[in-house]
């Protein structure tokens, strides 16, 4: 792609992300885009197709490819465990400050209303996810009863609900802190030196009467 | 209010909630409310103001009022922690299969594009947890590390996303498979036994160096 043409693209995709994440898709209109982006409709049409595909850009382009975030949890100097949680406060920030990962959040959860698949923005850091756990568990450092890919889903899920209603019900300055809270509640269980391990939760009515 | 405009009433919001929850806020329309229900369009404005008003009326029918739960986490002969964990398996069952429940959390997902400030529907929740985590305190059940407060917070948000996202990346049949999975990370920081509690997790850079 010509070095001109990519400019064109990288605004007018900077330019949808600010106003997805600032009013949602189905407020925002291509001319709302142009007049952000100082481009033409057209550009957006010609470079995206459309509404739907500078939606499906955003999310592609930084929620669901953390490939930037690579490098911090690649050191093997550090324990696998310390790294996810180095990780997940990356990403913490990431929803509350960057525009482009803000956006892509608010486009997922109106995934409804937009007519187009989006790409998974979860697959990538669940894999990420359970590659640090499975390492913590080769050199030691977990909890015998974890495993590594039921684990790394339910962390990130639970993470994820965390941070977005924490920032829907109060506000993005506290996000950190209430990760914090969390990693307090949760961190324990994957740590080895956690026995005896209770016996697990199961689902029996039973129990509350 | 009649009896018969409370039946009215009622089949309205039922009406409202399905079409709610199978296709979203912005997909349905006052024309499919009355076509369902069998009521007339002027029945929806009469008894609900039109589309926001029956919005508001469906999240806080159930999503936002979970006195009907009351009785399983009112019985004092059950430990506490006992009823927080059965309260939740409750509430994630009636969110994947109780018709107004889940109208009531697809709402609240699209509550930017609903004209109408709906009800917080995890305030109850979390009061209900807290006061569990603080009568387990009373009774010497709960780690003496955790604050009732800011630990029911990060459950109940916590929660709230396992829910919705496995409801969304995987389906319904599995969220209590998931909630189970979660519990076993959670719980074992809840309780007394679990001794030398780690040092809190603090976001430091530095770790991931």
């Amino acid at each position: 792609m010509q070095e001109r043409a990519k400019e064109t693209r990288r605004s007018l995709l900077e330019a949808a992300a600010q106003l997805f994440a600032e009013h949602g898709y189905a407020a925002t209109s291509v001319n709302n885009i142009s007049a952000r982006s100082g481009r033409t409709s057209g550009a957006v049409y010609f470079h995206y197709a459309g509404k739907e595909g500078i939606a499906v850009a955003v999310v592609r382009d930084r929620f669901a490819d953390w490939s930037r975030l690579a490098a911090r949890y690649a050191d093997e100097a550090v324990p696998p465990v310390e790294r996810l949680v180095a990780l997940s406060y990356d990403i913490a920030h990431a929803l509350s400050e960057e525009p482009v990962t803000r956006a892509g959040a608010r486009l997922w959860a109106e995934r409804a209303t937009i007519n187009a698949p989006l790409p998974d923005p979860f697959a990538l850091w669940t894999a990420a996810a359970t590659r640090l756990l499975a390492q913590a568990r080769l050199a030691g450092q977990l909890n015998a009863h974890v495993r590594p890919a039921h684990t790394a889903r339910a962390l990130v899920r639970a993470f994820f609900g965390l941070c977005a209603l924490t920032e829907a019900l109060e506000s993005t300055a506290v996000v950190i802190d209430r990760l914090t809270d969390w990693w307090q509640l949760t961190l324990p269980s994957l740590q080895p030196q956690h026995q005896p391990q209770p016996q697990p939760v199961r689902e029996d009515p039973s129990t509350a009467q």
